[in-house]
């Protein structure tokens, strides 16, 4: 696998925030913290509106948060490609949080020619060992991309 | 497996509109059109802030959808049970679906005492036909629940 | 989808038997009973040692019956193709079974140039309400296809 | 989560040949090499009839080594509960794997009063960081224990 870093943090955020404003429509909640060789690492500030019934962080904001991490470490590492596509995410949700911040810690797992595979683990910011959701998230990449 | 429908559609959308506003955060997007035995037939209104580069519906949208109504149909055979919360979901993406009406049709797979697991599939209104992604979500339900 | 049959049950069976003779080592156990427009059916006679502590049959022996009755399905619609691989399994275990013929039947959610997804539901042959396990499996299609 | 290891690699093993005779069915393939708070480590030999069409170990061998040493991992820390079962299981097939030893390192996500998720990643004993597979696995455990 190929783990050498193409685009920062910096260079993928700006990327993003180019070909995916969709994303701070309520507010510019996520944050790219981190791109390092196989891995990303996201935080993203829940809000009021992101709760469900109990008063913890509703389960399609986890979900879309690993997406995006997922995303963005493979943008880390093949650079420009907006059009890499998600084709199956499987989550398990393991704890409640309530409001605050969520970290989102991705790791590639698999780059290959036509997918990627990547590994996700979600935490509060308050205890990164207390998991609050894992996820593993499989993008399809358009058919140009070299391996 | 209890296939008895013990609230109707309309109740169990009251029920939603009390317990968890936040699904009409962006305004009615969601209607629950039909709880069946063992079934549920949700509607989804996506709008421009759904969209993800390309112009397609966005995974996590599409991902909410199948969890609402797998929450909505497990609401139609045990009643009014807002901590029944999801412990995993598996998605397929499997077609692109651009600004419009997506219908998520729900089945239970399973109503035991502790997990119900659900599946769902969704399409477009205009071809029911044409699967845009197929998901099994798992709840874990409330110790006081008799199957 | 093309959902056209181009190959029978037999004619999977006896490539089958031909490029994957492994899967009769312990005895004929899987018999492809049908292959009909995006749809396949499977029987598997599980025996004594495809059992797990409880005396029901294990989770590994459904998950090859899921896997198989995915790949002959897909082979069914798109010809010889021994180095489909699979990519992804999610398995939900819902009831136990004893000992006795289960049935599996497959359908083709997505048949795509590179990936094939298939929906499988696994009953025993006693009774195909009562859902054992539901699995969804992805399928890598190797280059040269033309969909 | 409670990390404390309440029965060794040697005791697990013990009593997987107890209450699981069925995994040794095709000589011992499969070996506990480790427990430790909150992680297993088993070895498994694959042999000529795990290969499937392309030589390579085929998709349910290594499910179900993911399995097992999810049920090790368990065991191992809630002690000796033969009546657990899996729930779920998703799987994602990174590369293939050559007849030779497999490793499984399995890692308690959490574990809960009523469910344990369990992380596995497969090697080949050659390379450990390039992963074969990965899984999640999801059991349920009976009513008696007490978390």
């Amino acid at each position: 696998m190929s783990e050498t870093v193409v685009m920062s943090a910096s260079e993928v955020s700006d990327f993003l925030d180019e070909v995916f404003p969709q994303i701070h429509q309520r507010g510019r909640q996520y944050a790219i913290e981190d791109i390092t060789p196989g891995a990303a690492r996201l935080r993203y500030s829940a809000g009021e509106d992101n709760l469900r019934p109990g008063g913890t962080v509703s389960g399609p904001t986890i979900m879309a948060l690993a997406d995006l991490a997922a995303y963005a470490v493979i943008l880390g590492h093949v650079g420009r490609q907006a059009l890499a596509v998600t084709t199956n995410i499987n989550i398990n949700y393991l704890r409640k949080a309530g409001p605050g911040d969520l970290i989102c810690r991705a790791r590639l797992l698999k780059l290959g020619k036509r997918l990627a595979v990547v590994d996700c683990i979600i935490t509060t910011d308050q205890d990164e060992d207390a998991v609050i959701a894992q996820a593993s998230a499989t993008y399809s990449l358009p058919e140009a991309r070299k391996a």
